[in-house]
């Protein structure tokens, strides 16, 4: 059970962020997590729980669910 | 930010072992998680991981995302 979902994740984040022009500083405020926090997200290094997971959505707009749909794209 | 999406993800998780005519104790074999894991998540007492969350998608046979589409029904 390699970490691979957290770095899958993480670049959703980034790659939703950064269609919604927010930085990781913007996202941190309104979803009321540290920019750090945001950052190790993005690397891949957090094991997200669902109450951040429904923090990020709500804060970028969009389903929880939608956050754990995997393109190839997101593929690091 | 109430705990509403541990009760709605742990509803989730409780009808789609159903579905699959899994009991507690299977779904936690085959998830490698206590079956008093799987009890506390659907109870919605467990903040689950992404980690955890992939576990349960691959013992489910489902995709992650799947499990954090909630519908009227899910919600407790």
């Amino acid at each position: 059970m390699s970490n691979s979902i957290l770095k899958v994740f993480g670049a959703r984040i980034k790659s939703i962020r950064l269609e919604k022009g927010l930085s990781q500083e913007q996202l941190g405020l309104i979803a009321e997590l540290d920019r750090t926090y945001i950052s190790g997200i993005e690397r891949g290094l957090r094991n997200v729980s669902l109450i951040n997971i429904e923090r990020l959505a709500l804060a970028l707009n969009i389903e929880p669910a939608e956050l754990l749909k995997f393109s190839e794209s997101d593929h690091v």
